[in-house]
């Protein structure tokens, strides 16, 4: 594969029930996450369920971090998706990890980006200007 | 595993480059994903970077579908992660394929919930009240 970027998947069980549902918490959580792992802030989305159950996505310059819980199991499903070597996601993992008060974390690793070929790792952006062809309309 | 969710995560190879680029056509098609899921859309953000290159993410009532894209590779990485049995998060996975005009993916689906124990799949949204215990302040 030539990667482009890393896509830790984290299924955090055991948490903080009152965290997992307040937005105002996740926010400023997730936010300082990815300033953790180095990132770069682009923008960023919450929304609280009714009756209970919040979801977040903080885009950065370098792919996305999301969290999706479910207070009523003391669960949250949180994605770190990162690309270049600028960023380390597990900064972003460990930290979200604390916050949420998760005494067990399950997380699997995925590398992201163009199959085939020999293992190697491609430039999230290069520096050069663009010089991709574009298919004609 | 206690399932609650379904994520694939796809990688799009030889896409027409200047749709990747396009954020006007990448909203539209990525909006238009998730309702052909059967997803709840709640709300959205796109960010086009320079010199190429954007990010897009749907939250959905039933989890999200983000989508990053390199342009100068022809590639995207697309997630479609969605929760419950009202959606289909494969149905939004073909439909982003055609749309980017991508001749070949390749997908991982994973499941997402409470680690352990038998597998069974347990309700997204449970239908009686707030019943969880939450721990105290």
């Amino acid at each position: 594969m030539k990667q482009l970027g890393r896509h830790i998947l984290a299924e955090f069980t055991g948490c903080d029930t009152e965290v997992l549902n307040n937005i105002e918490q996740i926010k400023t959580t997730l936010l300082e996450a990815a300033r953790q792992s180095g990132a770069t802030i682009v923008d960023s989305v919450f929304h609280q369920y009714n009756p209970y159950g919040l979801s977040g996505v903080v885009v950065i310059a370098e792919s996305h971090i999301s969290i999706h819980t479910w207070p009523e199991y003391g669960y949250a499903a949180v994605d770190f998706f990162t690309c270049g070597d600028q960023v380390d996601p597990w900064k972003a993992c460990r930290y979200m990890k604390k916050k949420l008060a998760c005494p067990e974390m399950h997380t699997q690793e995925i590398s992201r980006g163009i199959p085939g070929g020999p293992d190697e790792i491609i430039p999230h952006k290069p520096l050069d200007k663009p010089s991709f062809n574009r298919k004609p309309a």
